[in-house]
């Protein structure tokens, strides 16, 4: 089988909407299948797969995944997804998503942290039932603004100053180690991860905390997965750093189980309110018994 | 200094609003502020309020509880808080809601597991900004229904068979202690707490998973508080058994702070696919580092 893709770039794109004699837009939803086929719902089996195009003209796939043994709340939803792999993919702006059921209104809350949310196009490809068909056929295959799937939202604006960075836009968070961490002296190896989370950690959208965190994965090739933590306004739709660092892992690691992941760094704030290291432990130490973790803590560089 | 209430009998509530010159719909924005009053969002320091009228009449209150030193998906938003304090008092529906704030994606989800959820009506009273000036005015201060705030919704209907009964509804899960913990004999008191928590399994909205599960919280004086788990169509704002029964522990338990809870018991299916354990014992000793924590596992009656 084909080694799964979650990108595709814009000359590509292109290419493959003309093949099928459609333009870019009218041929994104017919790639919503492929995305469901490679989620990873143990739990419900109910696969879901979003498929977006980014201001790139790049098209970027996203499909759920859950994890047995842990709370509901651990599960990525497939607009999550997504959003995580445009953010791994440095794409700055989301501009349309066909999605394979209607997004619940946790995805519509994580999706008001883009910028111009409200503007984000939607279009809902299932027509599985009558319910569905109808909305299918009230908006004639077009795609519907945010806006229209979450009225009245409550969002960035109503919690941080204009000139905050938004998700997708670039962050610089300014962390370093403690400085009793610099001491410590590892392999080389060691150092690239721990790096890496650190380097998640900068990148990590927490305007609502001030906690930023990190973490990098290493597989058994030695290929390093990083995932910053996004946080939401509505606070319980934040998508915790370890859940991002294995969205990455999904989307570039070759389709491979997660035992496959054998070392795993977490970097959070020494005194950080929100702290991620227990509950990343917890979901780690269940889909990867074998996983070293190890956990650094990092402060604002003054 | 008074002891917060969280419910009040319809006698009361007319009452109440015939003293002020108003319908009952017209006092319950009115309470908003109370219910922020009595809020616990240690972290983001905003305070929201929701109230409530249920089918009896009876008003309810639901307030947010955040968790410093853990991630921000352990938070219980105040609709949250709402819907489990109707639960605790057995309110077969909910029909009005006045909050102060708009309504996050996630509770929106939330409140979709409730019978007929699209009629659910409700007022924002926060008048802060221009933005919600705007809502207020063009609704002229009357209760937009939910399926205006979550158009094309995912919810139950998607997932569930008619019969099966939603969040509210009675539940009978018919579950018993594994037979090789009855033989576990323990003090008069912890048989009362490992009961309150298996009647609490027994009462978990859980038709998604099929894990259902109940946690009993004890107190210095040796009140107990039961809390079910409350489950979502769309998995992430399911409500965790230890938050439902933190909500009893705040709702009725006089104002006191955390660490006057002492014991717990959580009560899970040996099976479990959606294992509450770990993540309870992590929450509870954040909040109440002395609190004796004990887990019982539970089995289908055949
Ligand atoms: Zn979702
Ligand atoms: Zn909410």
């Amino acid at each position: 089988m084909d080694r799964p893709r979650f990108v595709f770039d814009s000359a590509e794109a292109e290419q493959m909407a003309k093949q099928s004699g459609r333009t870019l837009l009218q041929f994104l939803p017919s790639l919503v299948k492929s995305a469901q086929a490679v989620a990873r719902p143990p739990i419900s089996k109910y696969h879901v797969g979003a498929v977006g195009i980014g201001s790139s003209g790049r098209i970027f796939f996203g499909v759920n995944l859950e994890f047995p043994g842990l709370p509901l709340n651990q599960s990525v939803h497939a607009e999550q997804f997504l959003i995580t792999n445009l953010s791994l993919n440095a794409e700055p702006r989301l501009k349309y998503i066909a999605v394979s059921a209607a997004p619940c209104g946790h995805c519509r809350q994580f999706l008001q942290e883009l910028r111009c949310a409200p503007d984000v196009k939607i279009l809902i490809t299932s027509s599985d039932d009558e319910k569905e068909n109808k909305i299918n056929n009230n908006c004639n295959d077009e795609f519907t603004p945010l806006s229209d799937f979450l009225p009245h939202r409550f969002g960035p604006d109503d919690l941080l100053p204009k000139d905050v960075p938004l998700l997708l836009e670039p962050h610089r968070n300014g962390l370093s180690f403690c400085p009793d961490l610099c001491s410590v002296k590892s392999d080389c190896g060691e150092e690239d991860l721990k790096y890496a989370a650190l380097d998640a950690a900068n990148m990590s959208h927490a305007p609502y905390s001030g906690c930023p965190s990190g973490v990098a994965l290493v597989d058994v090739e030695g290929k390093i997965y990083k995932g910053s933590y996004m946080e939401s306004a509505a606070y319980n739709p934040s998508l915790p750093p370890v859940q991002a660092a294995l969205v990455a892992y999904v989307a570039s690691g070759g389709g491979g189980g997660y035992e496959r992941i054998v070392g795993a760094v977490v970097v959070e704030k020494a005194d950080a309110v929100i702290k991620q290291e227990h509950t990343a432990r917890l979901l780690l130490q269940c889909i990867s018994p074998k996983c070293e973790i190890q956990v650094f803590q990092c402060e604002k560089a003054i």
